[in-house]
């Protein structure tokens, strides 16, 4: 493990000026922060309503009422406040500051005397703590805390993150092994991860032991959970989770025994977050060799080609290795935003690319193709196909949805969408004493303190439409350190120039390093191999093979009914025959790059109507157009294709 | 429509010696009968609960006690005397008599005075039909005058015949459009063809003027059931039903306006055999054409190859057309059954093959995989494709089980099972005043009554290992009469000889008729083409296109693991290039005719451990054995492939 352990830099010293993002971080300032304020102050004619301030005002004594939505309820306003801080750390804006500051001093107001805070709980006077499986108590108050910190970081306003300490410092003390207090850890982890943030945030170790605790804690045997129920008379709050053992809430054994993902997908990136920040506070290698385990199980055995998890909607969970369905599939926005959040911990402490590999994989299709340009629709499910016919009248797909949908008064994907794109700049760069690591090509300037000299970095790309990165280094007077640029796994090879000269550097884990004593002005390009190309699956995965996908850099592409037609499973494409065609289409999505490319397809003209014939299918030549699979789905209802048919038996 | 009806040949006239299916039909006289009696009985150790008989002890005052099981409990014994029926019709055996009718005592004693006899409403004492979206009463109702018709027709007993006549002649009166009477009809169809059954064994006319109300009132707008739903206040004793429409329960519009099949499959084909029913009593052009517009959806646009139907678990019901998945699919072995029983019907009255063809795909297919041989191991799911480590693993897989299950305290498949092996012979034959035809090829003697003279056909065959039917008649001295052999859909051919010598015949609607003056002793022999051949999906369908399936006669053959190795899934067979050899095996099932084929698949040593990759996987050459998809499974637990890979592209 590096001892030298990797930072973020901070927002403000990060300045994104990329054409393709841009237009997704404008949209989270623009219109998502604002409509889901209103959204949760019930203020959405024809949406769900939302009750999370009514309940903070019920709970604070406002108001009168009965608590009403989900039982994590509060987490809304949590995300939203996480979301508003990291924009506002970006770009100052007094009136929305204002908004914050006023939900602050509601949420606080609704803080219990000993300094509990949960509005489910403190309106209905159910016990607290009676039910750490499902009551969502531990990760309800995980996220508010993250909240503070995030508002703390942004404002230096400390009052919400004064009253989460003393939330904190009030968990702390109900729980433990010690005489009196809950032996017992959340349901959902969250806290975990949360606590950590809160250490870093107010240098209170308590913080740290508490989220080592609860991650330790979890999965001892006799588990806590089934005597919890036990008391419950076997009641549940969520009736499916009958069908499902202490596995699914990864509790079954203790974590360093857990080689293998399971159970609830948002639940385990959540906890392995958690577990590679400890492995990182403890030093502990034990904890990293699990996390590493882990996280090789993802991405070698259960990660869609799109970065997205989760390959069964009931229960939202992971399932057996190389089973990845491509229409049936859960892969919830919210658990790719954890792998990106789990992988990002995993390489700030180890400072491997393959890390940000999965990261950027998981930011350039699945986090962008959960939201439309509008802010306004959503998927919270993310197939890699899809035939509407189909989806539509199986009662089994219902989770798939043809088109993306309104944000719903109880909506996890959306607020998560908005704080990961207003936190885009954590991971993009990651500095130690003496590095300054680029992980994602999006153009931005970047202030970072190195060697106590404040440097500056410029990075000019288009990528990865085009693979030459363009960077500048100013306000460097003679200063030594290194710049660090990820050379992404699909990238053989790496073209370095130094001020337009090839440059010497060394390579290791993923990264191409130029140490060198920077003058003001120096450049730096790096060209990488942003080629189209067509990947294979590991046949172990019995859904892809024979067939390829189409990708370029990080993006996976997909035809799209509105340009290719209907039965797209029919379409077959042959790697070593077909000519690729770059096309820049500025009237898609505000510019896209799309391909095409010749293949056959079925001539559906022929078929006739009987469901099965003894007569072979007759083919035709066609000529398709593919987009990037984050960008599908703006152009209306229709079929989506990323693993097409090709002619992979040896001739 | 033909005036002149087909009728069922008498059981007890039909002796079936065939060496594929005697044991299967053995199985039921001699393991299910006696083994579901001892279950209904709560006798078998280790197995759920059935409390079935304890009910009707309870309701009919022998014991005291609460009702337990489902709401339909009742039906277990129903389904169970019914099986009972045909086997006494065929092979009489007076102990198993005596059980039946002290079963019918103990029945009889629960019924009330006014008729009505439902062991769950006269326990609990919930209101009589304030339910009928969900109660199934008259569910139930119709399962107890299938048995007591059934037997009736086969000991002359008319105990439990006249307690449903009671029972029915109150449900005359209970139900209609008259003042005070209930507009409603059934939630899950089934009485509607009983009262069918009762009519003929009754020739009580009202019998069959209920049928056709319940089945004519059926989806009137208003819908009967939302009003129900209103007065229970949006309670639901299935709590899944909540999230189904009026579609679900086929009561969305009246039925001559349902075009598509759709909802719950079994009560989708239980309702449409009653429509056959209909239409064929009442001579009903309209009735008939609204069925066949029904049969021509399921079996042009949502039957499985194996002649199963009902695409998705949650609900088990149809999805939309062409949408077939392979490993995530109900195919509820009752569902097969239902489509066999409507089929049967349609065939009774047009004389037309193409429903026989359907017929005998369902039961030469998914009955048959429906059952171990054991007689105590059952699927109720029949999946095309199985791979283990992938089905036990996913959450929204886990209706599909990798070995059959034991016979639960509450089982719809295994009990269908044995009442449709019991009375194979109505799907056999079929006579109207002139004909005799031959519908399934099933080694056997049968005594018809034809134009007044008592006559007997004998068929050997060892079909379909072999396409050689070989007819003789006896008993006939210069009787004129036709004999009508069906010519399978996939048979391109038919060569027919009398006594040894080629034979004229006429062709018509899938059948071929020879008719002449027979002799006693003269034969016929016909040859079918029952060589294996490879049948294309229609590429509609998007999960079999590239694919093949490999058939002989109805025979649908599928790869198993066991002699196949795993990752079935990478199989590539050419049906252009390759030969296929017949094997018979002595071993395997008692005998079973194997084929072995040359094919490639992926070289799995060469995988190596990402998921994706740049390069084409590599082939290599193999031998593979297919077997009947009816006879998997029953050798260990291992992985099952019907739909093949083809390189279907046009060179």
């Amino acid at each position: 493990m590096e001892q030298n352990k990797l930072q973020n830099v901070a927002l403000n010293q990060i300045h994104i000026q990329d054409e393709f993002w841009n237009k997704y971080v404008n949209l989270v300032d623009d219109v998502i922060i604002p409509f889901q304020w209103e959204l949760i102050n019930d203020n959405v004619e024809g949406a769900e309503k939302s009750y999370c301030i009514r309940n903070f005002r019920i709970a604070s004594g406002q108001i009168e009422g009965e608590h009403q939505g989900m039982v994590f309820q509060d987490t809304d306003v949590a995300k939203w406040l996480e979301a508003v801080a990291y924009s506002l750390n970006k770009n100052p804006n007094p009136e929305l500051e204002k908004t914050a500051d006023d939900a602050i001093d509601l949420i606080v107001g609704a803080q219990c005397e000993d300094g509990y805070l949960n509005t489910y709980y403190t309106i209905t006077g159910e016990k607290r703590w009676s039910d750490l499986f499902e009551g969502h108590e531990l990760y309800t108050a995980g996220h508010m805390m993250e909240a503070a910190v995030a508002y703390y970081e942004a404002t230096g306003k400390d009052k919400l993150l004064k009253s989460m300490c003393r939330f904190a410092d009030y968990i702390y003390e109900v729980f433990g092994k010690g005489e009196g207090q809950i032996p017992g850890y959340p349901g959902h982890p969250e806290i975990e991860l949360a606590l950590v943030k809160m250490y870093h945030a107010t240098k209170e170790k308590k913080y740290l032991e508490l989220a080592n605790y609860f991650v330790r804690t979890r999965g001892e045997q006799p588990c806590y959970f089934l005597g919890e129920k036990w008391n419950h008379g076997g009641q549940y709050m969520f009736p499916e989770f009958k069908d499902f053992g202490m596995d699914y809430t990864l509790a079954d054994k203790p974590i360093l025994q857990q080689t293998e993902a399971q159970g609830h997908a948002v639940r385990a990136v959540y906890l392995y977050s958690a577990m590679a920040d400890l492995a990182g506070e403890y030093q502990d290698e034990e904890m990293l060799k699990a996390c590493d385990t882990l996280w090789k199980n993802i991405t070698e055995k259960k990660m869609y080609i799109t970065g997205s998890i989760g390959s069964s909607y009931y229960g939202e969970c992971f399932t057996g290795n190389y089973d990845l369905p491509n229409n049936t599939n859960y892969s919830e926005t919210c658990a790719t935003i954890g792998l990106a959040m789990f992988s990002n911990r995993m390489f700030q402490i180890t400072k491997n690319g393959k890390y940000m590999d999965t990261v950027e994989t998981a930011l350039y299709n699945t986090l962008l193709s959960g939201t439309a340009l509008d802010g306004k629709h959503f998927f919270y499910v993310n197939p890699l196909e899809v035939v509407p016919e189909i989806a539509e009248n199986n009662t089994s797909m219902r989770h798939i949805k043809t088109v993306r949908q309104q944000w719903f008064g109880v909506a996890c994907c959306p607020p998560n969408i908005a704080r990961t794109l207003e936190s885009l700049g954590n991971y993009m760069y990651a500095v130690d004493d003496t590095t300054i690591y680029s992980n994602l090509f999006i153009g931005s300037d970047i202030t970072a303190d190195i060697q106590g000299k404040e440097v500056t970095v410029s990075l000019k790309a288009d990528y990865p439409r085009n693979g030459r990165l363009e960077y500048t280094i100013s306000g460097a007077e003679d200063s030594a350190f290194t710049l660090a640029v990820r050379k992404p796994g699909y990238s053989e090879n790496i073209r370095v120039a130094v001020n337009g000269e090839k440059a010497e550097y060394t390579e290791k884990g993923g990264y191409i390093y130029l140490n060198r004593t920077w003058k003001d002005g120096d450049t730096v390009t790096a060209e990488l191999d942003v080629e189209f190309r067509f990947v294979y699956c590991n046949p172990n995965v019995p859904y892809n093979v024979g067939k390829v996908a189409l990708l370029k850099g990080p993006w996976v592409y997909c035809l799209e009914e509105v340009d290719n037609g209907k039965h797209l499973s029919s379409v077959v494409v042959d790697p070593e025959q077909t000519t690729l065609t770059e096309e820049y289409d500025e009237n898609l999505m505000n510019g896209t790059l799309c391909v095409k490319f010749g293949g056959k397809r079925i001539d559906y003209t022929d078929v006739d109507g009987k469901l099965y014939v003894s007569a072979r299918p007759k083919y035709k030549k066609d000529i398709f157009r593919a987009i990037p699979y984050c960008c599908w789905n703006n152009r209306g209802k229709g079929e989506m294709l990323v693993w097409m048919r090709t002619m992979d038996v040896m001739k």
